[in-house]
């Protein structure tokens, strides 16, 4: 077997917690509260031996409402160009609500910004836990997944990868160093399920003690992890003078997220009955099936392709040559 | 075995078929707009031949913007004291819907009022379909639920009593002289599902079928009956300070509607880990579990006692004495 080089990280001082960033998605909402809560019962001294974790409600008036957003979703104005456009005053609540998040958590792509944000959202579609990030060499994000899949065998966790630069990317995660929207599926907007309460409770404690043990001078071994690149979204059959929906996800792919979806495939059932089927040409893995809110973008499903990346082996990076030296021996010595 | 005396009722003429009463229900949104379609394209010939059927959508504007209301619960607006509260002009919106679709479909406890009324809604609860209505001895819908449970095996099909009067009585399907809200579940608000929309599609189409074959004389035989008479709601726990909830239901309960609740039994599972259990003294079924619109009303689930309710057999009143003479011949004939 080829041993990998060890690659030296910076340490995760800083981490962000983020819930509510869509206000009806309510896991992250009371798990977010519920942490804030022990937090003012000083009961988070695990945490605070190497990390400090920032717990953030992102959108407090779509909270109160709980709704999706105010305006316009929050979630889609953390591009550079959206951050940096003077003048909020004037601006939807949302733009000004970025504004104060890059100010609190970044600025996006300067030191100073948090070393992680964990961003936590909810899906309608059956997609377990998924991490989505902008980056398919990102090793802490990839080491964490692997991490959870490793923690958490009774849930899928899976990888999504958005192939957009970061000055495109638009989601408030994209604020940290390094950064994920943890998914979590399926449940309905506006309800909070136990269960996906309960997996995403042990999902963020699971990522905080990856953290912490990074911080702590571990050595994660590298290996292979399955990434799933967004190739392309697909809208629901739409009237051409009303532009309303004509047809549903078929019966047989709806939940079916993650399992290859091939050419002929039944992809809609029409309201009259009739089926449609996939007209692609290559195999590729759905996701986001019939997810509510993505109606109004125009997405019934997403699609991707599967890859398989090699991680390399991390290790956290000491500050003064002295400690590296430390490391190594450490290092040999096991 | 005891021969019950046939119970003759008055035809149906006229059944109203509405959707979209609380917007972003979609299945029925979805399929009043099918069945709209079908009758400009002069499809509709079967139902013509002896009921007409007004086909309804209830609250346009909350299916435009996708959300249950827009100033107030339009199913929650039909007490006879509402409808006849003067002044609309300044009225929330629904207030005015309402007696609207009073007039249109009523008036409410009127002899010009239409013969059925049909509601279509979804739940986010695991409900399956359930016929929900004010009677326990309307022989109309109970006959209804019991072709419903007969030609649809694959969908438990249940029926809901609420014990209250026709003046308080608070729903669209009140209008009507016979009516219910048909409820389908599990279906997250604003997302339509094909298993879902097909159920509502073929729970309507044996709804009709049956009013049909009652109008053409059929004698349907009488027996028995189960039905759930609402006790009482249970609300989640909740923080006396911000009055957000500090529970979830527990995941052995969610999903388990119409499943017998007994003392003791796990009721809610608290945010910080604990379980509450079910402080009632007697064994009821629960329904409603966790659905979506019921958080603002302080509704977590509601409780119901369960009984069997003999049903006589029915036949269509014939008009004039000659008429009846006749049916009494063939009655003896079979």
């Amino acid at each position: 077997m080829e041993v990998d080089e060890v690659v030296h990280m910076p340490r995760l001082s800083r981490v962000a917690l983020c819930g509510g960033t869509h206000g009806n998605e309510l896991s992250g909402v009371y798990l977010v509260r519920e942490l804030l809560k022990m937090k003012k019962a000083n009961q988070n001294e695990k945490e605070g031996e190497s990390v400090s974790v920032l717990k953030v409600l992102s959108n407090p008036r779509a909270i109160k409402q709980c709704c999706r957003y105010i305006e316009t979703d929050l979630n889609r104005c953390f591009m550079q160009a959206t951050l940096n456009e003077p003048g909020p005053e004037v601006a939807p609540y949302e733009i000004i609500r970025s504004q104060e998040l890059n100010h609190m958590l970044g600025p996006k792509g300067c030191p100073e910004a948090v070393d992680l944000v964990c961003d936590l959202h909810n899906t309608t579609a059956n997609m377990g836990l998924c991490l989505i990030a902008y980056s398919d060499c990102d090793w802490i994000c990839l080491h964490i997944l692997r991490y959870l899949q490793k923690q958490m065998p009774d849930i899928p966790v899976r990888y999504i990868h958005l192939d957009l630069s970061p000055n495109e990317a638009y989601s408030l995660d994209s604020v940290g160093k390094h950064g994920f929207a943890m998914e979590i599926g399926p449940q309905p907007h506006g309800v909070v399920r136990s269960d996906i309460y309960t997996a995403m409770k042990a999902g963020v404690q699971h990522m905080l003690d990856w953290v912490h043990s990074f911080n702590s001078g571990h050595l994660f071994e590298g290996g292979w992890v399955e990434v799933y690149t967004l190739v392309k979204n697909v809208d629901y059959p739409r009237s051409c003078e009303t532009h309303s929906i004509t047809a549903a996800v078929h019966p047989e792919l709806q939940d079916q997220d993650f399992c290859l979806l091939h050419p002929g495939d039944p992809l809609f059932q029409a309201f009259s009955g009739e089926t449609l089927r996939y007209k692609g040409h290559e195999p590729l893995y759905p996701f986001f099936i019939n997810e509510c809110a993505y109606y109004e973008k125009g997405i019934a499903l997403s699609l991707a392709r599967k890859r398989s990346v090699r991680i390399p082996p991390i290790q956290v990076q000491t500050t003064g040559e002295h400690q590296e030296k430390e490391w190594a021996v450490k290092s040999g010595e096991e």
